[in-house]
């Protein structure tokens, strides 16, 4: 497939990837498959110069990334009146150790998104959004699940990110090292890292005879 | 041991946690436990009312947490004029599964910090932050690597945020499921995450005879 403007996130002020720009890219799909891949988001706002940095879930939808909350959130509370923001996606791939202190790394693929946050409150773009970021974190789960009710519905905030000013910053492969110390006798390499899914837990109150459904047995994030 | 004054952060307005304050906790050594266990930090700071958020590395000794790069990067260049920070540290424990798509949740430990970064200029401090980093990563490798020669130390910007402003905010635990709810036939439960590493994989130039170091076989990240 030929590669097309509309494919890639405009290059901004913002969003231009300066130190070590090779490992930047615009491409929207490789944004996608990282914000596909990852759980949580870092949201960064600031108040009066004060920067916060909250960790939390999110979902995507085509060129959207919801996120949501109470609306007694003070995150929620300040996006929803149209604050810049900052919103990051890391997943950690693994440690590169080189032969000098200096030349240690880590593999990884992030995506930064500069933008506005706007309220969604037509109820059918809330359901679907909180369908999405339900499926987001655990793929077929809306559908055994109860599906939110008017109360919930209401008494959830979301806000819709639009992914038009972004930037995927990623690391691959082994150390770099200085030519000269490649004859150091230092173990040289990668540790991979990955998010790993372990045995479920069954909630202390589930009736014995609710089988784990295969879907969470199979449970993996990424490769 | 008794809880002592000075084995807590002081609550501040901008460190207290209002959502959910039954999730949080202010206590040092929580919190240097999370910071411990974690490898990468997300640090926030704002230019002109515009928020960044951007993952890096970081090593604490004591109670300073320090950052460091290229004097060059916009990040540690905006940090040095002394530009409120907020560092946020996630470690991620767990999906969380209700009977209701809106108790879904997710189980977790981060640690917020805020507070203002210092350059780090006297060699011999840079060097021992440089050691805390390294060994934050892999401990045990910094014996085994080149140490950083005087440019490497030069260029390299070091940076130190007093670990005074902080909080934490943790979930654990089974779904909390509406009263009625529990007469659902869905599964609920937790499916438990963790940052596993893989096997170590050599780099493609090191010397056949340099075999794999036990501490790095044997290499986990938490529990």
């Amino acid at each position: 497939m030929t590669e097309t403007d509309s494919q890639l996130f405009d290059k901004t002020d913002r969003n231009t990837v300066k130190r070590l720009p090779q490992r930047s890219s615009y491409d929207r799909e490789l944004a996608y498959q990282i914000l596909d891949e990852g759980l949580i988001c870092h949201v960064g706002f600031a108040i009066e110069g004060q920067p916060f940095v909250i960790p939390t879930a999110y979902g995507r939808i085509g060129d959207k990334i919801y996120i949501h909350g109470s609306p007694a959130s003070r995150m929620l509370r300040s996006l929803q009146g149209g604050l810049p923001v900052c919103l990051t996606v890391t997943l950690l791939d693994g440690l590169v150790l080189a032969r000098s202190a200096f030349h240690h790394s880590m593999n990884y693929r992030s995506v930064v998104i500069f933008g506005k946050a706007e309220v969604v409150s037509e109820l059918q773009e809330k359901l679907i959004a909180l369908k999405a970021f339900t499926e987001h974190i655990v793929p077929q789960r809306w559908d055994e699940v109860r599906s939110p009710n008017p109360q919930e519905l209401q008494g959830t905030l979301v806000l819709a990110l639009p992914l038009n000013e972004a930037s995927v910053k990623m690391r691959t492969g082994d150390p770099l090292d200085d030519k000269e110390d490649y004859n150091l006798p230092a173990w040289a390499g990668q540790i991979p890292l990955a998010l790993t899914a372990k045995t479920p837990i069954r909630d202390s109150q589930l009736p014995l005879e609710i089988a784990t459904p295969d879907y969470l047995l199979s449970y993996t994030r990424g490769c």
